[in-house]
This record gives structure tokens, C-alpha cells and sequence, in this order.
């Protein structure tokens, strides 16, 4: 089965639309990378680019924006909403199919190097491949932004990138590395009661108590209470189990959950395990997904 | 989306092996198709292929495989314990992604008219492919068999094919059709009676009160009770409804469904519905699986 990766950079440039184009025609140009979507905020001045593609076709492709971002993006003239350090902010790998979390971690790290080496930017590696516990968290290692990380990096043990040099251009730095996918999926309760669905959210959030990869808050969404999440990682807290503790303390509750709903993409490895689990279908192999065998 | 048909030719030829590789390799030698499985069984003196590809390279690789049959195959020869009228006995299309059914029943007409003309052979058009109700049943079309559908193709109105002379060479004849995926699930039930497996099996297929598109039969497999199905139409009885019953029925007995098994192949479409009405996932589109944008 073919490896496919998913990569998700993000840019400090949410404003001027022929520097987005430029960025993200370099990112498409690398052979058989395949970019899936595209995300401008102009408050934020940021733009946030999905595309996947093999392994070596995704690192190509992060190295090519990158490299473009660098040439067109000057941090000494950027502002705006979100925190940011570098032209190239911050550059995750998703392992989707076919590859493990250590073989997205290489790529972080051979990415990383290259972008240090070759075009002289400070890198720093961060949530499952850093190098050090107080770089997995991407807010952590962003800390005092572009303008405090500059004045840091060459004196500071603890600002010492990964790769590249202890100094900073107007590209700034870059974060490199690999996490898990996200999946953005919200369940509805048939009632109107928020309180309800806010305490669903404590008690199956990590936060408080919960399930270890679920962020949760209870919401009012047109005036059906919603219980919206972050699965952070689904392959060790799967979407079923979720699904099935809510419908559990909806019940203590008196309600029923009415629907749920995912925004956004999800591999088919998160449906196909759901699918499996509720059917009980012991020895499934996603080989026997007659569409896996194509094209392999 | 990528239109993907499979076609599963078979063929009656079960014990030349340099036969079977011939025809095999005519219809793989059509540029984009893709053999995932051939299945040949020397008794039966016949080999069943299973072929997917976009709908113009299915078309030409069932035409390609038929035409290397009329060459290698003579009936006058051929004896076997399966039932058969033709070198390419049954050519049945069936639509994976991206066509209905409709689709898949142009396909049929438009290769049996190939076929009917290019390499003279009678061809009857069969399950949703059929011109005339007596004609659905493959069993009926292919009564008499070889020898004696030959005797009554010239003078028996009944046995006029639709394409293709009114006489029989030593290629025989091709029932060319259109059905929805079989899918070959099986349900085992946390008890040793195998009486309760034949029960449930009674109550949920369609020949004795059950639902439309599910045949059953109840066995006791490794001492434990099976509920063996084919689904013969996943998309009108979903494998969820089958499985909902199936654990409905066995609670009325005082007994918990064990797991399940999934026997060959799957389309994608038939688990994400399985997902999805599990996880009350309301308004969820095929394309939000990452894979599904891939290489489209």
C-alpha cells in the first residue's frame, strides 16, 4: 500500500494574494504532490496550506514553499493576530497511511536539517519529534515571537535551534515536526440545555478528567446544545469510544444524542475502525477495502 | 472522483494452466486495469477473474479476455461439474464508485454488442442488464447449457440472443450483465446451538420473510454458531440493518453476537455507511475521506 503523508504548513502571509499563489504554486510543483486545500486570514496574516503526497514528494514540497516563503516574506514587515516567528511559521507531518509517527519524525528531522543547511534558517523540532520535553509544546518553543526569539537565540542555551544557525534573518525561524491528525468532530444532544453539554465536555475532556486525547467544550449551536471536539490523536482514543461515553452521560441526563457531525477531512482509518468496532468485525485488513487495492 | 467498475469474467477453463494465463494476461494487457484476484477450480473446470478499472478499461479488458477465450476454449471439449454455455460463460459489471447501476447496465449492452459482433458469439444480456424479466435469473438464461442452448438458439423465439448470430460455434455463448457488489459476511453468535443460528437465519433472509437483499443459512463452524449471509445489495439492506437484526433476534434467545467476518472484498461505501449510522454522523460526504481526494 502506498505511503501518504499529510503535511500542513503555515505561513506569515495572509494579505498579499500573488505571495500566497507563489508559495503555495512551489509547494504543487514538487512531482505528485497534491495540495488539498487553502486557508488565508488576513487579521491573522497567515495562510495555512494542507497538501499530501509519499513521503519523499511531501518533504520535496515543504522544502519548496518554505524556500519560497523565505525569498518573499520579510518578518521585519509582517503584524498581525496570530503568534508567529517565521516566513515559514511552523511545518507539521501527518502520518495518514502506510507509515508510523518515528517514520514522520525522520522526515521533521531531514526537513528540519535541510532547511537549516540550505537556506540558513534556524529550525526548531517540536511536539513527537523534539528533542527536548519543553519543545513538544508548539506555543512554548514560539515564545516571545520573532521579534524576542531574535534577540535570544545566540546567547540563550535554551534557544539553541535544532538545525541551522543562532542567528535570524527576516525569515525568522521554523518549527518542524510531527504530530498526530486532528479531527474536528462535534456531537448534538436533543435538548436545548447547554449546562448539559458542558458537562459531557468535563467529563470526557482530557483536561479534566477525561479521555486522554479529546478536547472538549459544550456549546449552544442554534439553540441545540453541542458537545465540540478536538481528537487529538484517534488511533489511541477512537472516535467510538467517544461517541459512546457521551451517549452515556447523555442518558444519566435524561437526553439522547441527535447527531454528530466531523469538520473537515479524516482518514478512512478512523471511520473503518468505528465501523468495525460497532459490527464487531474481528480480522478485518484494510486490504480487503476494495478501493486500497488500487493503484498500489 | 475516479469512476471505478469491477467486472468478474468467468471463464471455462480450470485446468490448463497456460490457458488461464493467456486469458488472464489479455485482460490485464488493457491500460489501466488491475487483476486482483483469479480464482480457478480444476472440477468445476472453470476460472473466475476479478478485474476494476475506470469504465472504458473495463470494457476493453472483459472484451480483450472474451476474445482470447473464443480463440483457446471449445466447448465440444469441455466438461466440468459447474454449469456453462460459453468459453466466457458470464461477464457480470459492477459499479464501485462513481456510476450507478445504469452505468454498469450500459457497459453490459455496449461490450455485448461488441462481442455479438466483433467475434460472433450470442450473447444474453442478464440480471439488471435483461431485456426481458425471465431473462434476470442467470440459472434460466443458462438452462439447457452449451449443448442445449445450441439446439434451440436458430428456431426458439425464447432462445434468440440479444446480440450476436442465432447460432452457437465452439465458443458457446456470454450471459453479459450488471449486478450490485456480493458481499460474503458472516455472524457468529456466542453459543454452541446451532438451532438458534438456523432461527435467526430463517427471520432475516429474504426467501422465508426477511429482509430484500440478504440470503442465510445457519451453521455451526469450529463449534460455534454461524450465521453465514451473502448481501446482495449492500446499498438497499445495509450491513448494519443486517447486523441489528441479527443481535435482536439472538437477545430473544439469550444469546450475544460473538464478532463478525468479512469474506473477500469490501467496497469502502458499505463500511463508512456502517460508521456513519453508528455514530449518528448526519451530512458526512465521501470526500471528506483523506484518501478519497487523493489522485483524483
Amino acid at each position: 500500500m502506498q505511503q501518504i503523508v499529510e503535511c500542513v504548513p503555515n505561513f506569515s502571509e495572509g494579505r498579499r494574494q500573488e505571495v500566497i499563489d507563489a508559495i503555495v504554486a512551489a509547494i504543487a510543483a514538487a512531482p505528485g504532490a497534491q495540495v488539498l486545500d487553502t486557508q488565508t486570514d488576513a487579521d491573522h496574516n497567515r495562510t495555512v496550506v494542507t497538501f499530501v503526497g509519499e513521503p519523499e514528494v511531501v518533504l520535496e514540497g515543504a522544502f519548496q514553499g518554505a524556500r519560497r516563503a523565505a525569498e518573499l516574506i520579510n518578518l521585519d514587515e509582517h503584524s498581525g493576530a496570530h503568534p508567529r516567528m517565521g516566513a515559514t511559521d511552523v511545518i507539521p507531518f501527518v502520518p495518514i497511511r502506510g507509515l508510523t509517527m518515528a517514520g514522520c519524525v525522520e522526515l521533521a528531522r531531514r526537513l528540519g536539517q535541510r532547511i537549516g543547511e540550505e537556506l540558513e534558517i534556524p529550525v526548531f523540532l517540536y511536539e513527537e519529534a523534539a528533542t527536548r520535553p519543553e519543545r513538544q509544546n508548539l506555543a512554548d518553543v514560539r515564545k516571545g515571537q520573532y521579534e524576542g526569539i531574535r534577540e535570544l537565540i545566540a546567547s540563550d542555551p535554551a534557544h539553541a535551534p535544532d538545525f541551522g544557525p543562532r542567528r535570524m534573518g527576516p525569515a525568522g525561524a521554523t518549527a518542524v515536526g510531527a504530530r498526530p491528525f486532528l479531527v474536528a468532530f462535534n456531537v448534538y444532544l436533543a435538548t436545548g440545555d447547554v449546562e448539559i453539554a458542558k458537562k459531557i465536555a468535563k467529563t470526557v475532556r482530557h483536561s479534566t478528567g477525561g479521555l486522554r486525547f479529546v478536547k472538549a467544550l459544550g456549546l449552544l449551536v442554534e439553540g441545540q446544545a453541542q458537545v465540540s471536539m478536538n481528537l487529538t490523536d484517534f488511533r489511541r482514543t477512537p472516535i467510538h469510544v467517544v461517541v459512546e461515553m457521551i451517549r452515556r452521560e447523555a442518558a444519566r441526563y435524561g437526553v439522547l444524542v441527535a447527531r454528530s457531525e466531523l469538520v473537515g477531512m479524516i482518514p478512512q482509518e478512523a471511520l473503518l475502525e468505528a465501523a468495525c468496532w460497532y459490527l464487531q468485525l474481528d480480522g478485518f485488513r484494510p486490504e480487503q477495502v476494495l478501493e486500497n487495492r488500487l493503484f498500489t
